[in-house]
């Protein structure tokens, strides 16, 4: 053995417990002697570190995910007489009902074929594929080039990206009330701070803006804006938008606008990108192909820097350069199918996703609006609708988590509780099951709250008050 | 209009900029009058941001890319004369001498043509996924299951969990040098300190082990280990890892093994894993499809974890699994590949491009070593070869970086200056380029070396003294 100190092993049962807990007080002058196979060696006690005592970091402790948070919580046991519907998962892909087009599959497939998307590409992105995905997007009110686009690891690390760039820790961020809880969770483990702007469910999920305003302070570096909206399936108003973006111009404040759902809005409602709207407040928007093209799985997103008036500047655009080199982005087979994707996938295939949603939409929603206790919010995009509890009606529940864990148990229905979208007294649907699927589920949730349903006495309310 | 407060702009040019740059400063009880096409509003001062003023934050401030930063900062003008060969680039795939393996393409298409890996998978991977590399990498003295293992985007976003989940901003982990940059970029990104140990080239860059141990302080928490090794071409004996084993043993820190370029060895050296030889260190080794399938573009990584003591416990494999779900791992269609590409892609291939890096690697050693001036390093595995520069014998160059700058110049030969290691007076050749470019590279090199070498005086050596 060349070197014997290195050798040397510590006898792990042989370190007095006591003193190795005395690690970070150690006065680093003291010579240690200890015994090991017989001979005394002189540890150097600066670097003696005897006792093993490794710990997750703050930030993963700090990495929360409050739906996974809730629904393990949950006791979630089916009625064994009913089969099990799922109206919970986010994903459109798993019940094989809406499959990707033909385009999308064949893309892929010649990529892989091509033998030229292998190696690495640049960390923001092929040249070409951020220029094709630019060209989708530019619009004359907000023209794109491919230096406005960076292609990333799918939406989720688009919008990680934007705030990364935005915020330092101890900054704040607005967020929507209910909101998808991704933002709360990547914010929170880089220390920075969240403050919940409310949705009225009166006004079609609209932004309170007077609150939203009021939470603004010296420290809030982004305002993220979810359009439409998961988890309302609202879908805003070009003069919603404009009253958004005024207050984030009166005061400085950049967007970062989630706009995944962009484009799956149902006939008769049309969608605006924020940043066709914005005459001056700068925008981060992040999108994907997870959604609209129907493979979330893929993990190909996107940030489009809307800056015509250089405010951003050199700085943002660099910093996410920068932020995109520490794990680079998204597959590169993905990448090179995008061109055919974006331009091949025909209209008749978006159009039959969004009519599917639409229909499932309406179907769910006036189902359940014959329902007592029940008040659900009809959608106008997305995949999704948000349905209210009255909690007086139903006073076995204490809260719609009790509430949907309850309906798990007797009608083998599983709603997320909207408490994962700090939005409590709610129930998510998502609305891209079958539609037998649907039409069964709200017969069981209509059965579920008949068996549940107490009218409020007048008393009763008057003591309320 | 519902709400004028929300459609007041500020006009920018109105704006004093000098009280606007007192914008930190302002008492909250200050009410602000303002003049707004003709009305008089009262502003809320605390929320009154009068001034666009968005900068970069610190984590994107602090995420340098030395590579970057050295060749964008190099003037790479190639000779006209001659064609460009770059010898720089970490990507098998830049030539198209060395293509992927049939069934690694063939398992690709039937993952897409399944239509079975669209929808979303699990944060850490689909579970047979997990399992298929558990067991593909699982031996005897390091056994693993499919809850041993993490599928990531890339062995980038591997090495960053693994870095993220160990350390807190403030500790400090152990990095060769010369090594790969990304350790270090991450970790400074993320306010953690890098201490470098030393490698030792007369010794076929084994660590220092004195100089190792002696960076230990009470805030090292990570130890970071690269073998094979990029940009050295080493692989340490049984015996070394063991030596390494018992400094990272003896003073309790865990051990990152970087193993990117595991079991790619040249015949007659034999690949130990670190965890194979670990009786107490819990390991986090991180791998994956990059370079021995030569598809760094896919993003296929993964961590492999090795805790037999139960020394991480769940604390670090919770907090791995928390940082996963900030942006979810590897695409799909790439994990629903993997069962085939790992079980069924035939050895033949992988001798085939280990047979072709040892043929070039000694091409280009025999070639160098008997260039006056130039000190190459046998390499007996990955894709790498260090050339030591004596720059007294190159006075015209103060660095590596000056002398491979004019290489390109004069030669239109590009090889990485080590400074981009942290590594000065020497450079990186990639050997994944075609035979031909190689031979033609090294006479090149050579011309270059003979045409600007100088013999040291006897007596300019003594004035150094």
């Amino acid at each position: 053995m060349e070197n014997n100190s290195y050798v040397v092993k510590m006898n792990g049962n042989g370190v007095n417990e006591k003193n190795a807990l005395n690690g970070n007080g150690l006065n680093g002058n003291d010579i240690n002697h200890k015994t090991v196979n017989g001979s005394v060696y002189t540890a150097k006690q600066k670097s003696s570190r005897q006792r093993w005592n490794i710990r997750p970091s703050e930030m993963s402790n700090n990495t929360l995910n409050p739906i996974r948070a809730i629904v393990d919580g949950m006791k979630l046991t089916p009625n064994p007489e009913k089969p099990m519907i799922a109206l919970s998962i986010g994903d459109p892909t798993v019940f094989g009902n809406l499959p990707t087009n033909e385009k999308v599959i064949q893309a892929m497939k010649d990529a892989i074929d091509s033998h030229k998307y292998n190696g690495y590409a640049p960390s923001v992105g092929y040249q070409k594929s951020r220029e094709v995905v630019a060209n989708f997007y530019s619009c004359p009110e907000a023209p794109l080039e491919s230096e406005d686009v960076l292609l990333t690891s799918g939406c989720s690390q688009a919008i990680d990206l934007a705030i990364t760039v935005l915020c330092n820790p101890g900054d704040n961020i607005l967020i929507p009330c209910p909101g998808f809880s991704l933002y709360k969770t990547l914010a929170v483990s880089l220390g920075i701070q969240v403050k919940l702007y409310n949705l009225l469910p009166e006004k079609s999920w609209e932004i309170d803006l007077q609150h939203m305003e009021s939470l603004i302070d010296d420290r809030t570096t982004c305002l993220i804006i979810n359009n439409p909206s998961n988890p309302c399936g609202s879908v805003y108003s070009k003069e919603h938008l404009q009253n958004v973006l005024s207050v984030a111009s009166k005061n400085c404040i950049p967007i970062l606008a989630d706009e995944i759902y962009g484009d799956m809005v149902f006939p008769g409602c049309k969608y605006q990108s924020m940043a066709s709207l914005s005459s001056d407040v700068p925008i981060l928007a992040c999108g994907g192909l997870a959604k609209r093209w129907l493979v979330p799985g893929w993990r190909m997103g996107w940030i489009l820097i809307h800056d015509r008036n250089q405010i951003f500047g050199k700085g943002i655009r660099q910093g996410l350069v920068k932020l995109s080199q520490r794990i680079l982005g998204a597959c590169t087979i993905v990448q090179g199918a995008i061109e055919s994707i974006l331009n091949d996938t025909p209209q008749e295939f978006y159009h039959r996703t969004i009519s599917f949603l639409k229909s499932n939409s309406e179907i769910c929603f006036s189902e359940l609006s014959t329902v007592p206790g029940l008040t659900p919010v009809l959608p106008s995009g997305a995949m999704y609708l948000m349905v209210g509890i009255e909690m007086e009606h139903f006073p076995e529940f204490q809260n719609d988590v009790q509430f949907t864990e309850r309906l798990v148990t007797e009608q083998s229905v599983f709603c997320l509780p909207a408490t994962a979208f700090e939005y409590p007294n709610y129930f998510r649907i998502v609305v891209t099951v079958p539609e037998e699927m649907m039409v069964e589920a709200c017969a069981r949730i209509r059965e579920f709250c008949q068996c549940h349903y107490r009218p409020c006495s007048q008393d009763s309310n008057e003591l309320d008050q």
